[in-house]
């Protein structure tokens, strides 16, 4: 059986991990495994290639993705669909895997109800705000990249009386801004999903200012679109000299961790075992309580994805 | 209620991020945090301190522990341990939090049995070999250092014809081994746990040199003490120019990944969470599937870990 | 003879290494050394103290810097200095070192010429913007700072059609932006010294995007605030979807590398050698060609820095 | 005119950055290059390709070279170079950059008295033992390398009483060793040009030991294959446990720093005016004194590199 697999959406550290292990354990299973490149505008133009192992010979340590990703407007045309699906009858593909979000999954349930297409979802954000899993591919990584970058200013922090305000990735979910917030132990964390009261927290640290605070770390979601205002509050209310570090893309990038690579061979590895056994159509491969299953794709799709209380409890502890 | 923490024997990153937990939730609980420095000799010496939250101030990022640890032969005497309990009522603490593996909880076993400590264990070591638990403190970070190690030789070694032996932690569990393996994509990996049959890998190995291979990565546990035998044979048998790292306490260091910190955390929030509501002595707290549980120390000292099939079963499709 | 060291205005890597070895060396010369903590603030406090070997041991790889720094409104009042000497008189310092930049040597320099105090400045900020050295302490360590994370930019931009703007420091002088651009093959890069012709740029990139050009690289250094306007220019003109970095205070952190730390170790012995054996006041110590020599205070706070020339032509070449 | 490039010996970091710049350098003067694959291997077997913008495109932050490069022993054979040379000849080559150390330059020199070839050689090897140049590329990146593996062991050795023994690379030169005791404060530093005194050291560290100092850090050039002897002495003699780490090739390995991008691109644009405009033949380029220069290439393989000994007297204020 012919399984080709392709990235979608924004790109996360670990993708190159899942697409070399698509790649050997398809070959394993006996069977042939394609490429397709530049996501779904790639599919629409047929760039798709019958895979070799050199093609994933050494990509274990590079962030990105080999096979490129791309957003594809005219993907929300029939016509490009129809033409992807020639594309894939041409090479007799059965079975899709897709490294992508849920704006993907959605275009792949729509995808796969028109067409005869067997589909598998791996879920692959670093803000890891997919309904139905605890992680997706790529977040480890980019919270040690925040970590990184966290550490480097308590250096500076250390030194000086200052603010600083940095801004963490997380459009609608602030899961890496309260992790991050968490593990780098700082007294302000401004997520999506919390009304974030200046008052009650000016209170706190003009308490903790008076007894000798020198230093004030805030995490802001950029989401929340909060960064300049909570920056300006800091410099203003509170009169500290106030900076402002905004991570941006630096936070896909970088070698992936070893637990995205171990998470990006798992999820291939089940992503691959569900197409070839399986007549259960359009799954999404979830990981939940330390074990992987399957969700429908409507259910990923249709429900949105709540943080964990327990996380923003461990916060509440901390401002 | 006065519960203090220890370190004992080999150091793991996360050990601070335990510590700076237990002292600030032990004090959200209402209750007295102590520190006792220098692991079990410290104890026996007295080296113990009300602990204020200025102590573990920005301690999150640094290696290694603040409150340091030891190896203490004369812990295994009466007369010591006796002395280590005086101190104990000295400051009227009932509760104990001990970082550590194995030989430290069997230490602390014993100390329970004879005089009237209630004790938990948090496992503590990065060679993730204490059983009962899927996880043990810093073994996250030593993964990741020990990958950063292996992608510095990827680029070096994608330059050259050359054979790369990499002797990483592990006295009896080769599970660093087995995970650097996997996610750097070695060819060979030498663990106490597997006989390794040179002969059976020649043939492979050979057959791919005919084939084209240019670069052998050899990944060898310590406990097993074969990493000169293996350098030796790619040198004689396959006749590759080959190179030695032995990665040693680097291994050890680093400022702990974002997972570690959660779950040094979370380890320590469990440990308090146990002493103050229960009359149950003389736990392990272990981590399964996901979630936070409770171990006899009798249970984890008296079995012998296991590591997972399936990892071992990760490997063979390798080599 | 009594010397005393301190740091002032922004920190960068490498003060701790020169703090050390001002310590170590004035003693290994037979003389007292001590250390100002909180730079002019401090030495208005009073918070000095003479330094002992521990005070500066297991500090080589910290970033910041542990004797901390800050900006002294307070100084510029004759009041505020007069109590700085009686401070120093107290404790018969005759020599001061002081790590800092521009504003520093030249509040130096007025508090020299009216009290009795002999002042040698160590050039230190990441900027590299005095006049008379190459090379300011703390450079170096920024540099790679801002390469690892345009190194990370890299693996996501090569995965996507993407254009990047990340904002280094520099508020009067491009050098990070120059060299991070020539170093990183940026296609565009913005500083104070020169004025920048989006038109010109416009035609070139143009031509380079029909060629198959998939990715643009733009640094613009913090003085010129031309971030945003920038990033417009790239999503309208060129029609690339843009993302924003500003690096910020991160590349103030990090533990210094090997260069900064021999270099601050070398500038701390030519400071306390020249405190030693000269008559001659109130320099500032230079690196020129590979080589340290001195140059008077005047001399460095009355003239302007300029690029060099040769490394503004290696950009031209690229864009 | 046609200008190749080819990397011989030991890889280095930064040998990427020098080739992209020769490729892009010779096309802005209006030559033509030319890549050769596999160091001198290649040469003979014919490995040589007409360099475009796009071989060179992306490579300036990975380790390694992506021409590859490989030890000869066929070169040493009249007749190997024989057909090395008409393949230069084959493709109208004219001028020959080398990256490479002492025995590349040699292999040259040898083959340019034979035939009508000019060659530039650029001093590349970690170990910084060419006679005549300050630097010679990748120097930098392995040091700061070396450093980081030293960080995370202090990590580890501020928590234990323990001794440290570190051996890093250095065949017949301990530049490496000398700069990293420094920068890092290793209380002992092996070199082979020093003959080190056990019975000196052993007074003094038993000194210290006796004023409590808890922790030992030697460095070990690999070349003087004192590694176990030291150890075994530390654990003996000083009864301190001790731990011993192999660096390898990991000094070889990683993205080049800033500096050793910006040395790669000078080395080859010096390397590239000198074929160009110059009747002079067979130099080598050399960087002292923070300016380049060019010598004959019979005057650095003639000479032996000695040890700056300033540097050699900042160590024995340490020890």
């Amino acid at each position: 059986m012919a399984l080709a697999i392709m990235c979608s959406g924004g790109d996360a550290p670990g993708m190159n991990a899942a697409v070399k292990k698509f790649v050997d354990y398809t070959f394993d299973r006996g069977e042939t495994p394609y490429l397709i490149y530049d996501g779904l505008e790639g599919l629409i133009d047929g760039s798709i290639k019958k895979a070799e192992h050199r093609d994933v010979a050494g990509i274990l340590h590079r962030g990105g993705s080999i096979i490129r990703s791309s957003r594809s407007p005219r993907f929300f045309e029939y016509e490009y669909r129809k033409q992807a699906f020639e594309n894939l009858k041409k090479h007799e593909i059965e079975g899709l895997v897709v490294l992508g979000g849920d704006g993907s999954f959605r275009a792949m349930d729509t995808f796969s109800h028109e067409f005869a297409v067997n589909f598998v979802g791996i879920p692959t954000t670093i803000d890891n705000d997919i309904y139905g899993t605890e992680y997706c591919l790529g977040v480890d990584t980019a919270l040690n990249t925040i970590r990184d970058a966290l550490d480097k200013i308590y250096d500076t922090a250390s030194t000086f009386n200052r603010a600083f305000v940095v801004e963490v990735m997380g459009r609608e979910c602030g899961y890496l801004a309260v992790v991050s917030a968490i593990s780098s132990g700082a007294e302000i964390c401004i997520i999506p999903e919390v009304d974030f009261n200046l008052h009650v927290t000016e209170q706190k640290l003009k308490q903790e200012i008076a007894n000798g605070r020198r230093y004030i770390l805030a995490i802001v979601a950029e989401g929340t679109k909060m960064t300049d205002k909570v920056a300006g509050w800091l410099q203003m209310e509170l009169e500290f000299d106030t900076r402002v570090t905004v991570l941006g893309h630096i936070q896909r990038g970088g070698a992936p961790t070893t637990f995205d690579r171990m998470m990006g061979f798992d999820f291939a590895v089940q992503a691959v075992d569900h197409l070839l056994k399986s007549k259960d159509l359009n799954k999404v491969v979830v990981y939940n309580k330390g074990e992987f299953g399957l969700l429908d794709i409507d259910v990923v799709t249709s429900k949105k994805y709540q943080i964990d209380p327990n996380l923003l409890s461990m916060l509440n502890v901390l401002d």
